[in-house]
């Protein structure tokens, strides 16, 4: 294996746990890391997420094969320009962001020229309604799908960031995802769907809820699992979900509006025959999904 | 203790719950049951969840003190009706229906009067996204609420009936359940935010998506653990929906309407303050959530 340095960028949550899968699955090379938070960055290097904390995250940056940048988008977008004219070909910058379409377009131009890092998105579907390096887990990508979206930039990058980001995959792989391929812009449509619109539901129904039942004490005893199931991640931190509504906001407007008109036809047929196709197609949906893997 | 013959009628998931967790938790009486599906009855018998399946359900209720009534709500509506005729005082109904004004409005008259049996309503919320006595559990109640909705009728009860009533629900503070009172109307004011809209709200989620992706193979692999836990009750089957949608339309409409209105507050404000606000709602309303017994 060539790559023996990685430097995380954000040892929160996400990032944590992928020094963590590194370390439990074999990884032998060091892993220092990055948090604008100190508290953050001390809290990986106590679990062990890190090996040691950067004093100067550009200098680490520059001194490893591998990049990983992880944390909310519009922090992604700004240490991929903030990294790029300080990186160099042979290395490589990868990112766990919920959304690509915004950063391969900030890479592109920037990574994977001839004589520039290369940069190669990527997006692990896992994570909690709960943030921080504290709650970080080296199993949390076990059975998940880890997605990258390959670019033609990306496609085209030095043959020995090439070999990193091969290598990156293999390390997905390892840490027990499927790993599959899409286009940026598929990616951001597919994930408004599958995570981002349970994501701002859970947060509008649970904000109803806070709204309607100012005393918690008559309607939180009587909610069972689908209550707290429907609004666990109403716990999800804003700052992430800030910038996924501004970078992929057309994507998860509609798919709020499609839900928003689809409430409305239950609503209508609540004692039509409609409301049995309803439920058809509900059983049907869920008949095709395969148990979680764990 | 005086009860020491019970039936159940509707020995699916909830039913055959109820006789599992009675016999776990010491019952030393007999159990009979009743289903209007024979291969339901016989799981039910199989499971030991009733010691014996009824020839004659009307001469089981006739020989037994109290009657247990299961399943979708105008089936318990329909079993008030035939049995109050043949029941006398000393003998308790109790059901354990998603909706109480609809089943104390069927009961006024015709129980709990001087020489009929009493009626006790009452709702454990607790259940599961699949139906059947095979999916049955003793422990399903341990850790949820059971909501009593007693009334001016059910508090005139015969005192032999009342004494079976008050000994039925230390049966379920023995399940582990911490018992509430309510007010039948109130009852379904809040089941429909806490239970009934989450239900119709991960169908509409669960139908659009299979409308949405007719190729699930693109969209499954992605969907985590949000995606799973936000359709899980889109396996709901909707024989029991589609009663609660008949007896509690007026709050499930007006829930129903109210969580459109704020998914469309929220798309409107996917780029505004406005979203921060949401969010601490949300993370406000979850932080007030004790987390599971269970």
């Amino acid at each position: 294996m060539a790559i023996e340095r990685i430097v995380i960028f954000g040892t929160g949550l996400i990032g944590a746990s992928v020094g963590l899968a590194l370390r439990s699955h074999g990884f032998a090379g060091q892993i220092t890391g990055w948090d604008p938070d100190p508290a953050e960055l001390a809290a990986a290097e106590a679990s062990g997420a890190i090996h040691l904390a950067a004093q100067d995250p550009i200098r680490s940056a520059r001194e490893s094969q591998l990049v990983l940048l992880s944390g909310p988008v519009f922090t992604i977008l700004e240490w991929l320009d903030r990294l790029a004219p300080v990186l160099q070909s042979g290395q490589l910058v990868t990112d766990v962001g919920s959304v690509k379409g915004a950063v391969c377009a900030q890479a592109r131009g920037s990574y994977s020229l001839v004589h520039s890092a290369g940069f190669l998105a990527g997006h692990p579907m896992a994570g909690k309604e709960v943030s921080g390096a504290a709650n970080a887990d080296g199993d949390l990508f076990d059975g998940a799908t880890w997605l990258f979206t390959e670019t033609q930039e990306s496609r085209s990058m030095h043959h020995a960031s090439r070999a990193l980001a091969d290598e990156w995959r293999t390390w997905a792989e390892k840490f027990g995802c499927r790993v599959l391929d899409l286009d940026p812009a598929r990616h951001d449509v597919l994930c408004a769907w599958v995570s981002h619109l349970p994501q701002y539901l859970s947060t509008a129904l649970s904000a109803l809820l806070e709204d309607e039942f100012p005393a918690k004490d008559e309607v939180l005893p009587i909610g069972g699992r689908a209550l707290r199931e429907m609004t666990r991640l109403g716990a999800s931190p804003f700052s992430m979900w800030r910038d996924v509504a501004h970078t992929n906001t057309e994507a998860v407007a509609a798919s709020l509006l499609a839900l928003e008109q689809r409430l409305a036809h239950l609503r209508e047929n609540l004692k039509t025959p409609e409301l049995r196709d309803e439920f058809e197609r509900a059983n049907r949906f869920r008949s095709m999904m395969t148990p979680p893997k764990k």
